[in-house]
């Protein structure tokens, strides 16, 4: 077994503190990563308190994760020893069902996705996630991350990159097409930077009238305050699709009537309570209101390869351990530009 | 002006009653129809006693039209006097919208779109529908009817058929494809035949086991009882495209979770009260949840040409003006199979 030091919460009520663990050994498909920094996504939070219900603990949360490779399997084919890799949401899946062998492993059709934390690998045991100093993963589920790129700034593409690529590609984000993004936050802002680069006139959706400026500095072409009536109604019936990236509460019955005839209105964001949504909504117009979860591996990889060839990362602020608690709090309080990345030095 | 006896709401509260008025003269691109049948649908009741709080009175509602024509204006190409003609939801759009452009008329832009009763034509008068025995519609907005059908049992095809060839139409139901109907009415038996009619695999959801022989009949390949928790597990995650026919409260979280990855729930029946709609109904699986409203005029005319060419109408039951007051109160209790067709001739 693979000694690792990490920080994990051991309940819901609990801080996140040191914790020393162990990794199984290396298999022959797979590769040991040696983590270098490792993204905060809200979701770590909301797992670590048990806020969706489903908590397993210990829980070493992270799944922005990116370092060098430290070992591999006698199998392993696509890593050597030094090479930088990164594991993203998912580590295994059942590999045989038709939506895994579409590469769309995230929704294994046998519900048999593998969570880098807080889920059971297919032996039984917790699988424990990048707030630590190392990982072991089958390489089948591990990318590969160009040096062109800051290393500490490619960790949460892992998550908020793919997450806004996956859909923006799906729904054909391009040239002709106009696209919205609700809400500037770690999704908002890497939608954002990939809706421009796919070269869709891109309109940012805040609440705040603070944001604008740098809502405009990330390259949006329109800015809305969607707390201004007149400047909703402004841009009625005229988005192809919307990405909504809030996971607060909010009305989506105003933005579904921004869409065009056949448009889509894509939730990445999970508020809590329902939405009240009335028939009429999505009849007239025949719009859709859908949903995307992460993206698979194959998609995760060309969205690495994707961003080292435009030059995007995420605006990120550095943290160490000794102020992951702090930096939990700022997230939960929106004060952060526009994700955490935890520096493993400072483990 | 044209002389019409019909019958007409007065107000929100009296039943239905003979009522004469005019139609407009007959335009040089206009067809005068001579009524022979009108469908009876769910929306007339609704409208006539303001119950989606947009009513405008007197009110002639019916939206099933099928007779002959009795005269033609000197541009008309399309009809010749004695030729069979229908009219459907709509008399006149904008023409010229990108929508309308597109043969979506249903979708106009601008918001334009005349429909047959409780609306107002473009030089702001009142329109009245088919619960009469003529009306003058513009040759674009007039449908042929093919003489290989039963004329009565075609009027209902107008709303009810098109509101379910359309979608599924449009979300490729066909060979390979499994296809949910849920609700055996006017709608969902019209979206049976189409869906079976089209080569998709067709299960019908109902809450009455005493449907069941009858969706057999109708062409059903399986029959699920959405009461019954253990029938619908069976089928979770199976459905490529679910057409949701239902005007009553119901839960559609049940049906999404009936999707196949990628799959859609498409709305056609209108609840009173919003959908509660959880985020991760959509978000696990990339669903969607969508609605669709009639259809175009080019898309009726096909689904019309089609239905003769397959032999498809409406399962009907006839009845005379001086029942219209009760079968108003039958369609309500859903106390008909399935669709009450009136005979001109009684007026």
């Amino acid at each position: 077994m693979l000694a690792s030091k990490g920080y994990a919460a051991q309940n819901a009520e609990t801080p996140l503190a040191p914790w020393s663990f162990e990794r199984r050994d290396l298999g022959p498909n797979d590769i040991q990563i040696e983590i270098k920094f490792c993204g905060i996504c809200h979701s770590d939070i909301h797992q670590a308190r048990n806020e969706w219900g489903n908590s397993l603990y210990p829980m070493v949360p992270g799944h922005e994760i990116v370092g060098v490779v430290s070992a591999v399997g006698s199998n392993v084919k696509k890593f050597k020893v030094g090479d930088l890799a990164g594991v993203g949401c998912m580590v295994d899946s059942c590999h045989e069902c038709n939506s895994c062998k579409a590469g769309e492993e995230q929704y294994c059709d046998r519900g048999a996705t593998v969570f880098t934390y807080n889920g059971k690998d297919q032996n039984g045991n917790l699988t424990f996630g990048g707030y630590s100093n190392n990982i072991v993963v089958t390489e089948s589920f591990a990318l590969s991350i160009s040096p062109k790129l800051q290393l500490a700034a490619v960790a949460p593409l892992l998550c908020a990159g793919i997450t806004t690529y996956s859909p923006l590609r799906h729904w054909g984000a391009g040239p002709g097409k106009k696209v919205g993004i609700v809400g500037l936050g770690g999704l908002g802002h890497m939608g954002l930077k990939f809706s421009r680069a796919f070269g869709a006139h891109t309109t940012l959706f805040t609440t705040s009238p603070s944001k604008v400026e740098d809502a405009r500095k990330l390259g949006a072409d329109e800015v809305v305050i969607s707390k201004d009536p007149s400047q909703m109604a402004q841009v009625s019936g005229s988005f192809d699709f919307i990405l909504d990236c809030v996971s607060a509460e909010h009305d989506i019955n105003s933005y579904l009537n921004l869409l065009r005839r056949d448009g889509t209105l894509c939730l990445v964001g999970v508020p809590e309570k329902p939405f009240a949504i009335h028939a009429f909504s999505v009849i007239a117009g025949r719009k859709s209101l859908s949903g995307s979860m992460i993206g698979g591996i194959r998609e995760t990889q060309e969205m690495l390869d994707f961003c080292a060839e435009h030059n995007i990362v995420c605006d990120i602020e550095m943290t160490t351990y000794d102020k992951v608690n702090e930096a939990f709090e700022r997230v939960v309080n929106g004060d952060v530009k526009y994700r955490f990345v935890l520096d493993a030095a400072s483990l």
